[in-house]
């Protein structure tokens, strides 16, 4: 069986939660307390020297960090339906819109991070909700931008049918709608994510519908 | 011809001259000064609604973003010698370690970051250089971690030709010695950015070799 190694609110796990679902592969979740630390604790670092999740361990034992790499290494082994499109500048355009989301706005608002900006740099926390506020309206600024002007969105961000740059992008808008981000200047980003969610993939996938949400 | 808009000391298109090289491609080279903030430009937002480079403009006009996505597209079009293994869980590792550095380590220390810490935050030049180095000593850490406990690392990140994952380590590693990281305690790591370093495709993309050093 695969066991996802993961926590609730944790936008990676997210990802792979829905990159699993709409592969219709089943799975087990082991729930990782972020908050209570768990993720540094000798069990998870066995896992992941990163001390991270998600960790995905396949029904032969082995486990597989970095959400993104989960994700294509599932495209890779279970093709349908794909999660990349068939033409090599589209899939170039799906990751680079993946990638937007994956190295340009979420490593800022991490919790670790959030946690040395308030312990080592003494930010309180007004500021602090500023800069979370800042790196997801600049990154979500341009995404709105790529995908108004760029003739391959659709229903979704890539054509008509969910993605390796959808299952990044409704992570990051529920991230901004816990902190209260203004998302209406971005209209393209909210239609696509309301047409993700209508989806049982993206809607079994949400936070508040896993075993560990609290 | 194939056109890359870059800067010579931006990690993300040293990664794109290391790729370029290994494959073997001539390019030409449009530098965007960072520092005088071309990347805002009208020009750069143009070809990139994020304001970032690197931009990899194709013989047939397309533009490209994102530094692995530009990477996985060459890969994908100019399949020798490859960047990725040939086995599924090969291109999970090799992808897994090249995000740890592209998710985890740089986006905290791009300039746009360490400007709002000083410009918006307030921070020092002494805390700015301690949040730089605390983020690639947790990040080598992890790293490596992995490289040493995983059977799969050679010569290079995985087995004994060099890759995506070495292709992201040593421009983190010019970053680390830029910031006057103590790397001592990641022999591994050394040791592989060493043997890339040999090559002549990092060699030539190294960002003193480049036009717009200076």
């Amino acid at each position: 069986m695969t066991t996802l190694y993961g926590y609730f609110r944790s936008s990676a796990a997210y990802r792979v939660r829905i990159a699993l679902n709409l592969k219709g592969l089943d799975y087990d979740q082991a729930p990782v307390n972020l908050v209570k630390g768990e993720q540094r604790g000798d069990a998870n670092l066995a896992r992941n020297a990163q001390g991270l999740v998600p960790v995905l361990e396949t029904s032969e034992g082995t486990q597989l960090t970095q959400s993104l790499a989960i994700c294509e290494y599932l495209d890779e082994i279970y093709p349908e339906p794909p999660l990349l499109p068939a033409d090599a500048e589209g899939r170039a355009r799906v990751r680079a819109l993946a990638q937007l989301v994956a190295c340009e706005i979420h490593p800022l608002n991490n919790l670790k991070v959030l946690k040395y900006l308030v312990g080592e740099l003494g930010v309180g926390d007004e500021a602090k909700l500023g800069w979370y506020r800042h790196w997801i309206a600049e990154g979500f600024q341009a995404l709105e931008a790529k995908l108004t002007a760029e003739a391959g969105s659709g229903k979704f961000c890539h054509g008509d049918s969910p993605g390796l740059a959808d299952i990044c992008l409704v992570p990051q808008v529920f991230n901004a709608e816990r902190f209260e981000c203004d998302l209406s200047p971005y209209p393209r980003i909210r239609g696509i994510a309301a047409n993700c969610r209508a989806l049982p993939a993206f809607a079994k996938a949400a936070p508040e519908a896993q075993p560990d949400a609290g």
